[in-house]
């Protein structure tokens, strides 16, 4: 029989960070380039855990009294500039469609070329966000209070000509969900901002088992349009922070931008106040790179799209017949309780190629059932983060399941978060600060003075950026690290993905 | 209290019908055109029917073995010549991405431009359909018999550039799914194609309450680059005909196109088999033409988002609060049993206006409670497409509801396969057929010699094409409608969307 050859080993992560991380994605067949610069393929195991996370996100936001609408791919220039007028700092890398109909060329043969009759009267530019084409729809909608607030959410596609990209982390086309709300009120629609933040958070540390801090961004890493920015950062265990979301309180700029005005309670007209809140397909870098380990992926069971997977030793039909009997058994109980489970009877891969490739690919529960197991009534299992294996009596398996995966979800949040918390470092000198960032990595909680040119500063000379200024910081006083000007509170700085 | 004006009449389908169906979608709040041309907004309620289609497919192509996946949405010129040289027949409007920077215009203060110096080496196409892109990505997973069969599916959005274009039916961007496999025999590729026309079939039958004929298509109607097109055919309310899904059996065209083999069981390189399939954002369109009537949408209750409104009709507070305590029983007792209610309480429209909003909204079941209804311990339920009402005691009121919802799904259905069987007539002579088409409508059965070029004169001179050559149908001798020329079987004709 053909045998694949094993997998090479992964780069391990002490050597090669970012090495790891670009073999994990494609050995773990949940993405790859493709054959459009900058474009990823998002694979089917990738895509799974992409559908799960929607799957919970949209629950929350439905629950929130949000719902799905769909709006065009391309926004007009003209829309675009509108917008631009409010949101000057914007970047202007994008796909620009200029031309609608290729033609055969005359010239080589079985080629095509763009029919330079075919030119636009008005560019199309593939969205970067919705903004622009979403306020200039929101125009027609709203006229009255009664027709506030607007609470709609979208799951798209969008373009940013990014220079250099990485496997979700950074993609020219990538997935996300963008929400755009409209209200009556500036404190309706802070609110709004503030939730969606507290459900990206609730969603991060619940299903990711990805411990965030919550906080505002400064003025220099805010939203261009925005008056303010919420996110959540989480820390990789490279020592580097990365975005997980954002919400936006847009005030009233987007509702001037594209004159939205709506009669208020007492007739008067007034300018619709806004949100917008986004996480994209980002959180699958993120969730890979806060558990996964030199083996390969470890996924926390709320997010794998097989839980437990049973693979069957066996030599000859017989012991395969025995064996499927009971391992098929175990499936249909463990289903029941509404737990994934994969039965991997193939016969062309032998047990130690199965092994590696669901190590690889961070299956919580590996299950293998042999014929010494079959005479005993047992089973063994195997536990992805720790890989410790024991040995389990069938009639206690949906248990030992069941804890198991509940027990897994907890550990690998609850090791994420001391890494996480262990990582942030109060700094009081700037020495400290380079020292810091430099040899240990993290968070680094400095007093900062309130200024866009200290934060510039600090940026160039050491790459690291105000990731947020947390919520739950107390008020204190105290001076900026690098200018010793008075500062308010503390702020956590990192180099960012 | 500022009252909305009630929305006018709808035009009368004997009026106008296209007109008609365009209203409905705007007034149905189901979707409405876009700044950006032939591009439309599908507002919530449209998208979450949508919603609903997608959620049920999605299960039945997972049933049979699928998984979803996600290619870019651009496609490299070179890659679309490729496809182009197996597919001559393909549209080349669509739209291109030739730039990827806009600059300020320092003419224009305020305006952007594209900017000159970022022009793409190799333009790219925004996907009309993603075959060329996935089989330049399938090159590099197959290379043996064990890598197959692939059963991938998409969800995405695809462009193209049509010149007239109406909301749902026809538009530059719309929303689909396209499956894409690949195998190792000709037979499994053939089982796949047919199995997915299957599948849209019983999706149309079951869900959209839509009768469908299965069949296959025409050389000239077929999938440039397939094989073989399997599809789905429904008539709608106006007498014309319309193509609801399709499943390609593309033989090896595409393999070769892009020159993936394998290596077979014996060790042998093969091309690979390969399917497509797909259907779109145009079932909205098809479903709104089935059911709906004069009053607005009518929407089985399988799809629809909003199963039963609850409306109160009450003066002052007192009522409302007597009103609101049996509303909010009933739906909670029919939310238990699983079907979606809404009790409509808004205290700024009349329970006229309300009456009004869910008849064009096409609700199944509108229960209308008032005080008199309270003492006598009933509601008024009203059935959306008999516009029956009665009164019930509320204690049945959850059997009487689960009832009208199975019957109005069957009624349904029923009541267009009568109208679709009824539209069916045999003709024989090419007098009858123009006679038919001109004064009925509907499908025309007739015998076809088989010839394109008979085809091409019959649509030519009677805008007639052959919807398809159903699967159902005997094999019988005849002569051609139009030629006099021997014939196999008859055919299914009809002017089409």
């Amino acid at each position: 029989m053909p045998k694949k050859k094993m997998a090479e080993k992964l780069t391990s992560r002490n050597k090669d960070y970012s090495k790891w991380y670009n073999e994990l994605v494609v050995k773990a067949n949940l993405a790859e380039t493709s054959a459009v610069r900058g474009c990823m393929v998002i694979k089917p195991y990738g895509y799974a855990i992409w559908e799960k996370m929607q799957a919970e996100l949209d629950k929350m936001f439905k629950a929130t009294g949000h719902e799905n609408a769909y709006f065009p791919l391309f926004v007009p220039k003209s829309l675009f500039e509108a917008e631009e007028k409010n949101a000057e700092g914007f970047a202007k890398e994008c796909a620009i469609v200029t031309h609608y109909r290729l033609k055969n060329d005359e010239d080589n043969p079985g080629k095509l070329k763009v029919d330079p009759e075919a030119k636009l009267e008005e560019e199309l530019i593939v969205r970067p966000t919705s903004e622009a084409i979403i306020w200039s729809t929101y125009k027609k909608w709203i006229q009255s209070y009664r027709d506030l607030p607007i609470l709609i959410n979208q799951w798209a596609n969008v373009v940013r000509w990014e220079m250099r990209t990485r496997l979700f982390l950074r993609t020219a086309e990538f997935l996300w969900q963008e929400g755009h709300t409209a209200h009556e009120t500036k404190e309706e629609a802070v609110f709004e901002a503030k939730q969606m933040n507290d459900i990206y958070a609730e969603f991060a540390e619940k299903f990711m088992a990805m411990p965030v801090i919550k906080g505002l961004k400064s003025e220099s890493e805010r939203f261009a349009g925005a008056v303010d920015t919420y996110c959540i950062e989480a820390l990789m265990q490279d020592g580097k922070a990365l975005q997980a979301g954002t919400s936006h309180f847009l005030g009233q700029n987007f509702a001037k931008a594209f004159d939205v005005k709506f009669a208020n309670k007492e007739g008067e007209l007034d300018h619709v106040w806004a949100t917008s809140w986004g996480v994209s397909t980002r959180l699958m870098g993120a969730l890979i790179m806060t558990h996964s380990d030199d083996n390969g992926l470890v996924l926390p069971p709320n997010l794998a799209p097989i839980q437990v997977v049973i693979v069957p030793i066996y030599r000859g039909d017989e012991e395969l017949n025995q064996v499927s009997i009971v391992a098929n058994n175990i499936k249909n109980e463990l289903e029941l309780k509404g737990i994934s489970v994969k039965y991997d009877n193939r016969d062309n891969f032998k047990p130690g190629y199965k092994f590696n490739e669901y190590e690889l690919k961070g299956v919580p529960i590996r299950i293998a059932i042999g014929p010494r197991d079959i005479q005993s009534n047992s089973v063994e299992i195997a536990r992805r983060d720790t890989l410790v294996k024991s040995k389990i009596k069938v009639i206690k398996v949906v248990d030992t399941v069941k804890n198991m995966l509940a027990e897994m979800q907890k550990s690998l949040f609850d090791k994420a978060l001391s890494y996480r918390n262990e990582n942030i470092t109060l700094v009081d000198s700037f020495e400290d600060f380079q020292n810091v960032l430099n040899k240990k990595g993290g968070f680094i909680s400095a007093h900062w003075d309130g200024s866009p040119q200290t934060e510039e500063f600090i940026k160039k000379n050491t790459k690291a950026t105000i990731r947020c200024i947390p919520y739950h910081y107390k008020q204190e006083g105290g001076v900026c690290v690098y200018s010793g000007k008075p500062s308010k509170q503390r702020v956590l700085f990192a180099k960012a993905y």
